[in-house]
C-alpha cells in the first residue's frame, strides 16, 4: 500500500530505436533485474495506456516507478551494485530519460 | 502493494503562482478531497524530493500518483463528481498539468 511517508521515483523512457522489439525486450528485461535491487518496496513496470488526452504524456515507451520506504533507500538503490549494471548495460537504450522524485506533500 | 496488472496514473502540476502559499494549501486541499473518489485503490500527494540531477523534473509543485485496478476504475473516475468538482475549484491554481497512465508492461 502506498502511505504519504513513501518515497516516489518515477522514470520515463524514451527509447533510442522505438520500433526495435529487441530494445524493448532488452529495457524490459534490464528492469525487471534492477527490481531486485533490495532498498525497493514495491515497483511497477509499465507501458503507455491507450488513454489519450490533451495533457497525457504518451510518447514515452517505458515507465519505472519505484517506491522506496525513505529518501536513504532511494540513495541506497542509486549506489546498488544491480543500478550501475542496469545502467551500464542498458543506457545506450535510451534517448531520453526523465525522472520525477516526489515525497510526501503532507 | 503495488502489482504489474494495476493502471497507474501519475499526475503532475505547476501552479500558476508557485509561490503563493494559498494556492499551494488550495491545491493541497483539492487533492486530499480528490483522494476519496472510490475507485481510487491507493494514491500518494507528493511534492519534489530534494535530489537534484540532470535528468530530474523538479520544476512542478505537485505530484498526484492515482492507482487504479482496472482501466474501467479509472474512467470511472475521470467521471466521478469527486473529480469534476475538483477540477472546476481548482484549474484556475495551476499554468500546466503533465499526465502519464501506464499499465503493466508484461
Amino acid at each position: 500500500m502506498l502511505t504519504q511517508d513513501l518515497f516516489i521515483h518515477h522514470v520515463y523512457f524514451w527509447l533510442a530505436n522505438p520500433e526495435s522489439k529487441e530494445d524493448h525486450a532488452a529495457l524490459l528485461a534490464g528492469l525487471e533485474a534492477l527490481a531486485k535491487v533490495p532498498s525497493i518496496q514495491q515497483f511497477h513496470i509499465g507501458v503507455p495506456a491507450s488513454t489519450n488526452r490533451d495533457v497525457i504524456e504518451t510518447t514515452y515507451q517505458f515507465s519505472w516507478l519505484a517506491v522506496f520506504p525513505s529518501r536513504e533507500a532511494q540513495d541506497e538503490y542509486q549506489d546498488d551494485p544491480l543500478h550501475l549494471h542496469f545502467v551500464a548495460t542498458c543506457k545506450h537504450l535510451w534517448k531520453k530519460v526523465t525522472v520525477y522524485d516526489s515525497i510526501a506533500a503532507y
